[in-house]
């Protein structure tokens, strides 16, 4: 009988994706000693007590005297991962791992993949609630809109760890990022643009408000779902966008992605559907496209050239990939470092220049962001986000952590 | 401004325990390349992705293709942990994380600790049910009782992966070990012992339980509590002590743990208080005393030495230490190896006879137990344990794992 008692179908096992993640990706390591009884009497009893009865006396001691404090949960309920859909919570767990080791290889955090078998929006608040005093920080991943939204609201009210749900924040981030060093390159002013934001899910709405935060008209930018144009007038609308409609489209322009794109400067996809060459011909010259959707963008570069000066998308066959890798280690990094109780919407703009900065020397219409594997951007991004915290009132830490942990978890 | 932004009292920090906890005792490690853009496709999108749809096709795959088959959760709510009682999730972590670094020594077993913010069964229920999906066994730890029956009995029955109070059944195993050798080396017979157990919280209704499936006669067990001997006639018992009361003491003895201890041959304490030695000289001649509590024994090991031919402790400095670290490591390896559904009482005293070979050979009155740092141990109870899941028809995997996984893990 073989090892694998669940047989794969025998063309997936020539697949390398499958002997790469064949016994997963990722293993807990002791990092003391144990191997005398002196060892074990003071990593496990009796020496573990006195421990224990300090954190009972201080509970904040826990973050110095166990992992938590650098210890991150990466929680799912499988509702939308990838461009999957709402696969369920195993077959949610690749990701998570995968996310995990990313997590440490670029931010030297412990990521622990946490996947709840419940899609209940109670249930899940509760459960994650229940977890957090095992954890320093809780990432969100892969919940389906709009319940992402009050999820990561009611769980950030509730904990005094910061709460990041990765699919809206993270790609926000870098977006901000990208779109920066766009239009520094094509000397464009950031309050004069005309954005386009095509998809309304938890990305699309992330992006419109941390574009705001960041300096955008708010007037000027139109948000697009599956129905069209969010305007005041749509009765359609869940609460997010609801909101979103009041702070957006102050001209109350309605209609389809034809209709907005008309005049504008940016187009952000973040829908997943294909738009036409016929409504791409209506943005302004010199435009911006991003079409992040993955493994098929809005636009593809080749037709995205033909009406846009700078181009990017989500893969990493293309140029300029916009890839959420360059900013959760280092956010979440910084925040530890911080001992953040939050990440604000300051930490995500430093965070978003951050990431911007590490390539502003070698700007080029293709290279506005750097690679994800530039070593560069997740200590810049830490450091940025920690005195972001400082700055916004929410770090319980004020002295950075010590040098040699930083390289010891950095390296 | 100092790094620990909570000072620790000066007194504390100057305690060696302090110094070997600081950002606590364990770290996740990626086990796959992470370094060229090609090892990001595979470890994570798009690559995947595949990974990803092979399990919601086929869900027992995440057992193979991620770090779920090798993962436990070590679940507490710090209602009970070791003898400094309710301290909470935050406080218990230490212990859990003590734990964990164990089963990775000694099991190669990858434990993440959990410590949960709630001590409502059903609560504790729910939350330990949708946890499930991510890992292959739930050890249960430090649980109050009789709450603790209640859990893993609706957990047991709820999932399809092993679920396992170590405080009831690692302490029962090593007893049965222990218990196993003392009584070989004296030449007596386990069917014909007179049994005293004095606790009937985890440990103590555990430990009637396996000796009564390994062999022991439960009609001349007795088993005391804090109010005195349980007998079917007493009223003020919780259903776990109805029970015990009615497969124990069939002679219906009554009183305390004097009235108990007149002509027995073992005595067993695992309830915290001291016995006195009034009580120990109506033991039989010859007898077998194992004082559990730490970091005070019920008796003393130079007291007990009066009254008894075997002397057995829960601590390191006296012969003859009764420590879970022998059981629990081999017993989740075993059970993961063979990915058994449930842990069997004949997978549990399979485990206490393979812990008592090691020493069958090397047997002395202060050798019935191999050290807590033997390197046989684990690798025989594994095996045993492994066995016996497929001879008691719970294992999902009849072939032995890969001896380059076994050794490689239990390195």
């Amino acid at each position: 009988m073989s090892f694998f008692s669940f047989e794969l179908d025998p063309a997936l096992a020539a697949d390398p994706v499958f002997d790469l993640h064949k016994h997963g990706k990722m293993a807990i390591t002791s990092t003391v000693p144990l191997s005398s009884r002196d060892d074990l009497s003071l990593a496990y009893t009796p020496g573990v007590a006195r421990v224990c009865e300090a954190i009972a006396e201080s509970p904040d001691l826990v973050h110095d005297y166990t992992w938590t404090g650098n210890a991150v949960a990466v929680v799912t309920d499988g509702s939308a991962v990838l461009g999957l859909g709402n696969i369920g919570p195993k077959a949610a767990m690749p990701v998570m791992e995968g996310k995990a080791v990313l997590f440490k290889q670029f931010g030297g955090v412990d990521a622990v993949p946490i996947c709840l078998d419940t899609q209940n929006v109670d249930e899940l608040v509760a459960m994650v609630k229940a977890l957090a005093p095992s954890f320093g920080g809780i990432n969100l991943e892969d919940i389906s809109a709009p319940r992402c939204f009050e999820i990561e609201r009611r769980l950030d009210a509730a904990l005094d760890i910061p709460v990041f749900h990765d699919d809206q924040h993270g790609t926000a981030v870098v977006v901000l990022a990208a779109l920066r060093n766009a239009v520094s390159l094509l000397g464009r002013r950031f309050g004069d643009l005309r954005i386009v934001i095509s998809g309304a899910g938890a990305a699309g709405v992330a992006i419109a408000k941390v574009l705001i935060a960041a300096g955008v008209n708010g007037a000027n930018m139109i948000v697009c779902d599956s129905k069209g144009i969010l305007h005041a007038e749509r009765r359609d609308l869940n609460p997010t966008k609801v909101e979103l409609a009041a702070v957006t489209n102050f001209s109350g322009r309605i209609g389809g992605i034809h209709e907005a794109l008309i005049g504008a400067d940016v187009l952000i996809g973040v829908s997943g559907g294909t738009i036409g060459e016929t409504a791409l011909a209506g943005m302004a010259p010199g435009a911006i496209i991003f079409g992040l959707a993955n493994p098929t963008p809005e636009v593809l570069p080749q037709i995205a050239h033909r009406y846009a000066a700078i181009v990017a998308t989500g893969r990493s066959d293309f140029p300029n990939q916009i890839n959420n890798v360059l900013a959760f280690p280092g956010i979440f990094r910084g925040a530890l470092d911080a001992r953040a109780t939050t990440v604000t919407e300051g930490m995500k703009v430093a965070a978003a220049e951050a990431i911007a900065e590490v390539v502003c020397d070698e700007l080029r219409p293709e290279a506005i962001v750097p690679s994800p594997l530039d070593p560069r951007v997740a200590p810049a991004v830490a450091a940025a986000v920690s005195a972001a915290a400082v700055r916004d009132g929410v770090a319980r830490r004020t002295a950075p952590a010590p040098a040699d942990l930083a390289v010891s978890r950095l390296a």
